[in-house]
């Protein structure tokens, strides 16, 4: 791993497992997060939903609301001065409907109350007629002529395509072609702390907003682009989140709280979605369906993929090109395909909003082409781990979408740790030794996650470090931590570079006012990023420090000065000048010191992506390979994971624990996915937008997951690390339904694979 | 010439004539010298001189002032809090007098009134009684045993030493061996503006002070350690100056002002120094007696020399021992001498105080040296120019002092430049034109001028740049321009750079609230130094500047973007983003930027230097060849200087307007030096202290100046330049000496050659 050229400090060191700055913080419930806040005065804001899946707005009486005590006012789409459209990518999400109501949880009028109990009631009394219109709830269907149109330019939002090669040609001249379709679910993100915030106009005429945010920066553009708002005035701070996931990128209160800020007469307003609302108006995680031709030689090299997915954007556009897109450049998983055709058509319907989540799009495609995979090594009765092995990508090869892989590519060495692990050495003997109405299976499968925005899109950011009068340092993150440790990686990343101890750094969370924009948490870009810039900060403020130090120990030669902690060292003489007292000499402003960094893009980028406005391709990935051991009940056809090993290609670890959590954090979620999240929808409506129908895994149905690393070096990485943030999320769907089949014998394409389904092959 | 890799700004390119950013508001009366502020409620401040060279303070009397109208307070060293000590580096000078008074301008007593006319009459009125003591007023005198001490360690302030080779045995063995005993006097800087400046005390007890000084910086230590203050509650703000010449690198009027404003009740108080108290109490170049001994073999091959020096430090150390040291560093010349024994004695008498002046000791050592040279040539028949061509430095040598030679060093061409200059070919045939009763004559000299500190002080600059919300940028410059152009050079990198034109950046001179410390204007180090960190941040800047407009204009790559006049630019698309739109999304702190350089130190420093605790030795010097044409008046000895060449190495240019400026500056300061300027003293008194006796040479004085450049590249320098705000002035005395003894065929050993010493030789 990549030293600084310094003693570190004692126990701040890079790679070394270090405790989390926010920890102590959170543990004892110091921590504040955007719904502690109660500021005095303040107000509660909250909307009435449409709870209508298609219709036209017909009329808006809010006279008995405005009669209600406590109500302050009633605001609709006419109080809007700005385009009243919101959208990260695509401007089509009005933030309160105009006519036009295009899902249940649209917001059709703005309530602010001095009361919960005030905001309710005057909810309830708004009168809304809407004319219900036919919906459509399932993408395919809403891409047939005579279905109804939820946009005017119709229901396709997007049609992709990647194509290299000539696939269809290719198919038909393998030996061996296998074909099958998969279809997933939509999935809610089901953070701990649901969409809130608290906003306020200040005497200048901003607005001050604080939300549980994962992109604060963006967040100023999309207010002030709905609501008609200069940049400049828009302040958003985002304080630790209680979970994001994804369904914190992009707007959710930010457009209500700043138009309730307009009209509150300078006091504060809160505004917190109930779970059941953020089920009913949160992004989620897309339901796809995908059909799946792999082609292969008979000895099991591949030759061809076709795959089509239609992905099932619901009403707005939000991020869902690009997570299909995302999903289709990883549709070949990481294997050299010379042949692909990987065409997607993202849809509106009536469903809830599709939007990122933790793997986006590349959850849905990895459990379509590795369990093509399997299918393809049981056609040619080859070991499922060695035809991957045989057909994994290597560093220089080319990539399903027709990329040069020129950073660390890892994939073979985790399948050749699986490939001597005693779970799958001895997974034929453990499974005969399946006891009484249960049946043993393990499951494999091999996942690449890619790492940044990609091209199209700046990824960039920019660090802001303090050295504070007290000769403690001061961090201005740029991009929230949502739960996943980056501040305490920049808390690591400032600590080996400037050789500090814990105690003496700092950090603030992003607040637009101080913080730079450094784009959003996301795209397992954070710790890449950010941290990048980090290092050039941190390496900047060390070398200006000794050249100040200079002037005051009155010394010549830079290179005889070592920055420790707290104080720089003349090492010849061993004179010394405490930080503090080297504060004292500059402002604040002067001890304040910024550097950028922007993530390097493809520059020989293929001409294979078709209509890809954003984000293809990428040229940096993480990967792993996951193992499961899955026992199943046959009378309830429960799936009991026992067993789960994760071994990821993450580059140089930073922090090992603050890796083996992310790992473990994805790997859970993905279990969920696997196992039983899942929401259902009738009409478009929820049948179980609460923790007690909507089940998400338990401490009780994680088993302990085994987290192993191959530390390969990526030299573009800070400290030659890479993100891994979501690569844990993907393996657990293709690996548990890999499990399931071996047990049970049948395979499961629709997810999740919950007792019914389970219990419903079973009986076939 | 290096350039940056953007097309550059229409009138701030890099190597082109660029008018002076001070120019209009300097013609135009606009600009603002500290001389210049009178500030509502002002006091007057002045101090009570000594005028007795040597002698102790037996009783200071104020009652009368005290009783005089309009005179607030009377201050004497009882009411300093501090050391009451001042020095730049040896701390040995009173503020005020405490006991005993070692020159005539030693200050006794400071009065603050409420006009000029009351101050006058209070300083009139303080009866000081002191008892004489004897004093001695020659170096060499007041090294003898029984001279009077003037310090209690004695007059020895510093005995060094350079020492390579065994100069004494090799000038044994040598086959000539030519000997000389030269003589310089004090000079005096002769600024248009006198010491002066304003100080005041905030209500947070700080104490601002806005001064003519070189060194903001480090007369914040000065006045905290004089005065017992806190560095912290001191700010200084250095307009403009109205000339330096190193006469304001030190304390004047700082810290009389500093003690007044702490006791003026939160008035201003202004102290502006007379002509006639500027020559009594500045600081002066110091006069010296130098005795040389050049050893060489037949054909001119340089072998050893020996020089030994006696500097006048007058009372206090000043920069008295730097002074001489770089001297003694600079008396071999630019020449190969195998063998060196270089010895000084700085000693302290009660002359007036010697201090730094442009040339800071070369200007002394140079008459010697290269008069050494000429003396050698005749001997040996040889012609000055290729004794000295034969002799010079390539790069890679060894210089006097031992230190090999690394950078940039262009003696031969600017020597090669003079052998083929008409004045230099058409010499002899020019001589024998004389008219009736005039001579003339032909003089060469060549000249090295160390740029910055030296090792032992770190030199080193801090570059601060603000990008405005207008879109504009604002320099702040850390290094005072004292009128050598050095503001302008900043405002011409920053446009090159950052491809902006002149009207759209503006600079603002040294405040140490606002700048960073960068150390002082002197040592030719001003744009060498900070210029690189100029350099430094507007790169920083540009990158910084490209990255975020990056994310504004959603391109993912910097490459494709381009900073332009008030704009940047995406070169594909052509979309821009103005800058003054980029600067409103960023807070004034993180528009401002700042970068650091560090000159580079001697690393395989020789061990040649004794008793030098600072400055030695050198690395990079820049070079010159100067020649004049002069033409003696046999009747009054009048020497007239018809021609002047000056060619010069100070590597590649980045302005040559200004390059000619600070060339054509020295050498008629130089000319002054050489033929009119001369402190007379009598038992310490200045008996000449104003300018109708203090001759300096008037534009009708001066002829036209003859500047030509070699354009070496120095790798270090910005731009590839060096320094040359003090080379200009080592020629002439040399040169002028040179000439006049080839017209009248008498040396002239003793400065300057006035008509009558001209006259004395041409009668004996």
């Amino acid at each position: 791993m990549a030293k600084s050229a310094f003693p570190p400090g004692p126990d701040l060191q890079a790679g070394d497992t270090v405790a989390r700055c926010d920890s102590h913080s959170k543990v004892t419930g110091l921590a504040r997060f955007a719904a502690d806040e109660y500021p005095e005065g303040l107000l509660f804001a909250g909307v009435k939903r449409a709870l209508v899946p298609h219709g036209l707005l017909r009329t808006l009486n809010s006279a008995r609301t405005l009669q209600e005590p406590g109500v302050v006012a009633v605001l609709t789409a006419r109080d809007i001065s700005g385009s009243n459209r919101q959208g990260i990518i695509h401007k089509d999400q009005p933030v309160l409907i105009e006519d036009r109501v295009r899902h249940r949880g649209d917001a059709l009028a703005l309530v602010l109350a001095e009361s919960r109990e005030s905001l309710e009631k005057g909810l309830d009394l708004i009168e809304a007629r809407i004319d219900p219109l036919p919906g459509v709830f399932d993408p395919e269907e809403a891409l047939k002529e005579d279905a109804p149109k939820i946009h005017e330019k119709g229901n396709l939002l997007c049609h992709a395509l990647i194509e290299k090669g000539s696939a269809e040609k290719a198919l038909e001249s393998c030996d061996v072609v296998v074909e099958d379709v998969f279809a997933v679910p939509f999935q809610d993100h089901a953070f701990l702390e649901t969409q809130n915030g608290i906003a306020q106009m200040g005497a200048d005429g901003g607005v001050t907003l604080t939300v549980s945010t994962q992109a604060p920066f963006r967040d100023r553009f999309e207010i002030a682009h709905a609501l008609g708002l200069d940049v400049g005035a828009i302040r958003v701070v985002s304080p630790y989140l209680g979970g994001g996931f994804g369904g914190k990128d992009g707007a959710t209160v930010q457009c209500f709280l700043a138009l309730a800020a307009l009209h509150s007469k300078g006091r504060p307003v809160k505004m917190w979605w109930s779970r059941e609302e953020s089920f009913l108006a949160g992004y989620k995680r897309h339901a796809a369906r995908m059909r799946f031709r792999l082609g292969a030689r008979k000895d099991g090299t591949f030759e061809a993929l076709s795959a089509i997915f239609h992905f099932d954007a619901g009403p707005y556009a939000h991020l869902s090109v690009e997570v299909m897109e995302l999903g289709m450049e990883h549709a070949a998983g990481p294997y050299r395909i010379p042949h692909t055709h990987l065409e997607g058509y993202c849809v509106y319907t009536n469903n809830p909003i599709g939007g990122a989540m933790r793997g986006f799009g590349i959850t849905q495609a990895t459990f379509g082409i590795e369990r093509m995979v399997d299918l393809l090594a049981a056609r040619l009765g080859i070991d499922p781990l060695e035809l991957r092995l045989k057909n994994a990508v290597r560093r220089g090869d080319l990539n399903g979408a027709g990329v040069a892989l020129g950073h660390s590519t890892g994939i073979i060495p985790c399948l050749e740790v699986l490939r001597s692990h005693p779970l799958w050495v001895s997974r034929h003997e453990w499974k005969a030794q399946a006891g009484l109405f249960t049946k043993r299976g393990t499951g494999i499968a091999a996942v690449s996650n890619a790492i940044g925005y990609g091209r199209g899109l700046p990824d960039a950011a920019s660090a802001k470090v303090e050295l504070k009068s007290d000769g403690r340092f001061l961090i201005y993150s740029g991009v929230p931590d949502m739960g996943q440790g980056n501040a305490a990686a920049y808390v690591q990343i400032a600590g080996e570079i400037l050789c500090q101890t814990a105690g003496t750094i700092e950090i603030v969370q992003p607040d637009t006012a101080l913080s730079l924009p450094s784009g959003s948490s996301s795209a397992s870009r954070t710790v890449f990023t950010f941290g990048n810039a980090m290092i050039k900060v941190c390496e900047s403020i060390r070398k200006r420090l000794l050249i100040w130090a200079c002037q005051f120990l009155l010394v010549d030669d830079v290179a005889t000065l070592v920055l420790l902690p707290g104080r720089i060292r003349h090492a010849p003489s061993g004179r010394e000048i405490p930080l503090r007292l080297l504060a004292q000499f500059f402002s604040p402003q002067d001890r304040t010191f910024v550097e950028s960094y922007v993530m390097p893009v493809a520059r020989d980028a293929p001409d294979t992506g078709k209509e890809f406005p954003l984000g293809f391709p990428h040229t940096i990935f993480s990967y792993g390979a996951h193992l499961v051991r899955v026992e199943v009940d046959v009378l309830t056809g429960k799936a009991n994971v026992l067993d789960y090993v994760a071994v990821t290609d993450g580059g140089r670890i930073l922090n090992p624990q603050g890796f083996e959590q992310q790992i473990h954090g994805g790997v859970a979620q993905g279990l969920g996915y696997a196992l039983m999240e899942e929401i259902l929808l009738s009409e478009g409506r929820i049948l179980n937008p609460d923790f007690t129908t909507y089940l998400i895994p338990s401490t009780m149905d994680v088993p302990d997951i085994h987290s192993d690393a191959i530390q390969t070096t990526e030299k573009e990485g800070p400290f030659g690390m890479k993100g891994v943030g979501e690569i844990g999320t993907l393996g657990p769907l293709p690996a548990v339904s890999a499990a399931v089949e071996d047990a049970v014998g049948h395979r499961l394409n629709q997810s999740p694979l919950t007792p019914p389904r389970i219990l419903e092959v079973i009986r076939t």
